[in-house]
């Protein structure tokens, strides 16, 4: 698959609730993932396929999401493109909403992605 | 300066036309700059603070803003942060009003912006 395909195919199922078929699909086994920031001392990096569907979990599990706008892709050579999420989600632990605003970029290798960037004030 | 003061004043500046003079002051000697797309087969990358300069210049004799809106900046690390820029601009050139819509990654390293990469669909 080439940038544009694959980036227009994570877009869509952002928006559609494909992201853990799409995890499969379009990520590298070895692809890494990294937050802004590391407000839990975690570490900010997750490293493989398997530790990034724990994010998606993690995530899934602990938030409601109430609206989300998935943004189209902006691509920046051939090689990594971007896309803006905003959300209003609801904790599922303590029923607080938050609006969350985020930018996502996605570097793409051999056809899959390898590494997805996430940034975001705090 | 750290990352957080150099984001919030690169954003004010593009809010309140202070960007040449940001140039300056911001920004790495050696600085580059790389553009999503080279449609006119001039390359991608600008390299050096005079050649980004000229690109400031390049867009001001070649478009009239009519409205912009700078986001607030979005941190990655301590050494990165993404900025949205949408603007509605007039051709000087034949008056067609164009709607852009982009995102800008920028590279700081010891107190200055070193690299400069924009994301946007053409």
């Amino acid at each position: 698959m080439e940038l544009k395909d694959i980036a227009n195919e994570l877009v869509a199922g952002c928006r559609e609730g494909r992201e853990a078929e799409n995890l499969g699909r379009l990520y590298a086994d070895d692809a890494v993932s990294v937050e802004a920031a590391d407000p839990m001392g975690m570490g900010r990096e997750t490293k493989g396929i398997e530790g990034i569907r724990g994010k998606h979990d993690w995530w899934n599990n602990s938030f409601e999401v109430l609206e989300a706008n998935v943004s189209d892709p902006y691509p920046h050579g051939d090689d990594r493109f971007a896309v803006r999420f905003t959300m209003k989600a609801k904790s599922k632990e303590n029923g607080e909403v938050s609006d969350m605003d985020e930018i996502g970029i996605y570097h793409v290798a051999d056809g899959k992605i390898v590494r997805e960037e996430f940034f975001y004030g705090m």
